[in-house]
């Protein structure tokens, strides 16, 4: 049996990948203090498991912003696709689709926000790098025609935050493989306000006006539910109740948006505590086990996204891989469930984790 | 001199055995977190010794429900003893009795109730796998006649918690190997609900209807003592305590069914002194010298159980491996009882050892 | 891209330095504990970062007993420089010129006090270790006459603390390369009462006299401020404040004196609290990424000095590598502060910083 | 300069002995937990300097039970001495002297207790192992009169602790040269209660008499002082105040008599403080670093011992090695002293070290 767990989608798709591209993929920023934080943090907490129990009947199916998925594992918005795999974000909907869950969409997908949605077969967000007015309002408004459920806003890159990797060796994205989204528009190629390109670019150009004062005009433009992603302290997170965000994704970027800060899991349960019913709050960063969704929704999350594993999918066999990827962590949360014996996701709460007393949230 | 303690008995087994049966027998769930923590938290754990006493007429005796053993050190039932030695559990069962204590007999073995209660001469317990009604009262009635002192209940297999190594290398079971408590019922076979055989069986079948309501009808099966195995929780602990269980073992199952629980002896004092003088409380998950035992009694077992160290007996000398390698460990155990100055294992409490600050339990 | 961060200057330094140069770099007093432990420490350490605030136009500037400089991170005295690279000291003050910040010449500088002075564009401070009257005042005075803007006395040196690397290599300064200080007056070698030369000399000889009243004939020296570096305890720091001292420096001296103190991170807050507005308070030793520097500034620091980082940028290029060490760090803290939505150095706070539990200060 | 410090004696140490002689000096019992746990509860402490202070007339005399010694780390009782170097015990004790420190003869020394006199120059202590009543009065009566000023038994073999590698090394001192003690008596050798000879005698015979009440008997042999080593709880240090003892060795015999205690270090402060003055508080286990002594004493103790390093000396160089092994822990802890503003021993107070929170005593 080749693949058991994604460690060994990992491995294969390491063996396939050039240096590069898989120093691309797999690395973070500065000395990738962070990434090592968002598994280590993981494996420090432990489940409660309880058994004698009915679990004959159980279901992994939860909701999403009001979206029925078939268990709470979802793909996040992770540039890039196309360069790794020829089919890129086509085949992730696909995979995702196929495994019955939800698919964010980057906006430096190197397909367009209309191809994918015709691909597609599993709900769909849009992620978005705020921009200029006319670019960003572009976007949104295509991203509700074309049937998108929410637009997921990225706000953990106010400026560029290194990925040193990338920097020693000198790894260029292919902008056609990355600028699905503003094809259609090849004017804009000669503007510095496009948001993120390469490296040298992205410093402030995109992000400068972005404030919490913006997040109003963002949702002026669509009825479309607001997704913040990036969030990390629990001010932040407060902040976006405050300002009618509908959902939030405690991330920290899988390390990849500067060093040092804490792991998202960490975080989770006093951000969730904080906000309470006011929207829904996702993780993403260190995922890599169904037990680890099952810990995070344990703590206060809806919902949980991976992004590396998304490319180990793809080079293991495009949409079949990611599907197979999403499959594995399917069986290993419901597993959890199982003996931990919740028949629902919504039962799933913090007694079925032990968080070590050196935790101090 | 050749074999000092039981780490030599594992190197030993380690060089005579054959990789994917070694992966077995080692091997533990998902990411073996469990397994590791298991070992790492006795490491944690300090003995209290306690001078100038006349420990001249020390004893190691104890009982276990009722009957007594030599010391407080018994085998826990491991499924795979034949397949790893000819003899399997005729040697195991030989061997504890040779060495003066009490051996659990697991419902996957390959020889059956009966021939191995003809060969011990300790003190056996049955362990029951939950099944179909009349396989469960056949092998429950069948070893009260064979003299069994106990049925063990295994609860901590709601469904596959998979060993990714037995998975990888592609591991199977060797039916007849396996079989021993079925092979006079040749008809079943061909039935599904038979409880463990196979990885890809194991989803359920033989465990859906097992509740804490199904608690009562096993015990109207027979007047021996009922003994649960793998409980993690105080929750659980109490409700074992509640439904009239007389004793219960606390146990992850050596790490082998699902990842990133706490390890046993960590919950230990908590869940003994949840459930008081209830019932009888054992620990097994992590013990590998006399001084883990003593440990495991002075935070309020009654005894402990080693599983993986049973299979390095027999490959170093069938029924003599796993009485010298229970004799390390008693000779161990009683060294420690020395140092700390008891005389009587019932002495033994939790002032002789120190627990680190930061366990939070 | 060949230079990314410090690691990569010491990388490239390490390979083009002889050994015995590179171990009186590098090393530290006995076993290295504490060299260890100031950069373990400030890995422990997380940042809050605090998204969707304007900071377009933050400034990295600061002041440090009133002089401007444009980011808070400066070089720290070390000996030796000249012996490393030929332009020593000359070259170190150009490249701190360059980057803008601030220099402090060390007393075993293999350039005089004046030569440093003439092709330094920055500020510049005179580090000294207490001698004789006649030799002290000498150099307060012509550190004074030469444009230095304070007095940077160490006081950690009360007797020698091995680095026992350079015991092992018996590594011996070059004269003519650290007596710059004290090159126009030749009558000085003979006399014991020099201060630091050799391993051997170290011990008292200087140093006996240097106690806390003497600090008040110091000041009367002259009307330069008088900062103090080496201070490890609050009960040195609050010495400091009462005795009319202007700036202190939190320093275990990179390691190089005494091993097995506190890492400096661990105690600047406590320290930083305890001294209020009394003076500033600056911060050395493990300072190796601008996030570094940020997290010292958020637990009290005025601002931080690098040592062994000099070194590495001599090797690289002389003035030149030291600028391109300092513009490496000032983009670091820049884009720490852009993370975590700062526009003013001064408005640094500790709420940026996370301090894990198991710190008790 | 070969010897820095005691790590090159170990290493040069290593180097000249032959394998199973090492490994008996090195090892420790069963998995050497507490042998590793000695060494890292060291590192775990910090020192606390103290600058500014005029300690230009400091000394490192200290008086133990009232014999002045030059400084106060000392020699700990360790058989075995002559077995790995022809002058063993003669040349310890010389070597010794020459420091200007103490030593403790081993009841399993080579050579006679008056032989180990004639040469020593500095106090000595007879090391005693509890055995029948004339050999012990015997071994008391001789001490006595040939000058040693203190009896130190040794508490903590009640049985034996094996030290596996000896095991699977089948180590066998050498009887004449481990029987110095007994070599004018020799008809003792033929009786099985003169305690500890080879591992398989060890067990109970000598030991099983000895118990609190003994003490009285013992101390009636003899009107020197009785000092007990091995001591690991407060409330066997309290006994030891209440029976009249006058001196305690907080000590796990380096880890070679049970694994898996405390380290010394870490009980020392809750001991010394729950005897106060009743009796003096002395520690071994762990010490290798004039500040490991520094330490021991600010958190408590009046001197330490040091047992392994000896024999490093012993290897280096005979008497000489040994006094140089003195002589660098001699002036590590004068520097120790220096840069913690001390200039007496008995200043020394747990001010000058960091304990982690962590630690809970």
């Amino acid at each position: 049996m080749e693949v058991v767990s994604l460690r060994d989608l990992e491995r294969i798709a390491k063996q396939r990948t050039v240096k590069d591209m898989w120093d691309f993929i797999d690395g973070a920023a500065f000395d990738e203090v962070t990434k090592r934080r968002n598994e280590q943090k993981f494996k420090e907490l432990s489940i409660n498991p309880s058994f004698l129990v009915d679990i004959g009947s159980r279901s992994t199916k939860t909701t999403i912003l009001g979206e029925e998925i078939d268990f709470p594992i979802m793909i996040a918005p992770s540039g890039g696709q196309r360069q790794h795999h020829p089919e890129g974000e086509l085949a992730t909907a696909r995979g995702a689709g196929m495994a019955g869950t939800l698919y964010a969409l980057p906006t430096a997908s190197g397909y367009s926000i209309e191809e994918v949605a015709n691909v597609a077969s599993g709900p769909l967000w849009f992620q978005l790098y705020h921009s200029a007015d006319d670019i960003t309002e572009n976007l949104v408004v295509r991203a509700k025609n074309a049937g998108y459920k929410a637009i997921c806003l990225t706000i953990d890159t106010p400026t560029a935050g290194p990925k040193e990797k990338d920097l020693r060796n000198d790894f260029r994205r292919v902008s056609h493989l990355h600028n699905g989204s503003f094809r259609d528009n090849p004017e804009w190629a000669s503007r510095r306000d496009i948001g993120p390109r390469d490296f040298a670019d992205w410093d402030i150009t995109g992000f400068r006006g972005l404030t919490w004062e913006r997040l109003g005009w963002l949702k002026s433009l669509t009825d479309l539910p607001l997704v913040v992603k990036g969030v990390r302290t629990v001010k932040d997170a407060v902040m976006c109740a405050e300002n009618g965000v509908d959902g939030i994704v405690v991330s920290n970027h899988g390390g990849r948006q500067i060093d040092k800060t804490l792991s998202s899991i960490e975080t989770l349960q006093s951000i969730a505590e904080a906000v309470g019913n006011r929207l829904e709050v996702y993780l993403d960063s260190g995922v890599r086990r169904g037990s680890d969704a099952f810990i995070a929704i344990a703590l206060g999350a809806k919902g949980v996204f991976v992004g590396r594993p998304l490319f180990w999918g793809l080079s293991y066999d495009g949409a079949n891989g990611v599907k197979l990827m999403l499959d594995i962590l399917r069986s290993e949360f419901d597993r959890t469930m199982a003996f931990c014996g919740f028949t629902k996701v919504s039962d799933i709460n913090s007694s079925a984790v032990h968080v070590p007393s050196t935790w101090n949230f």
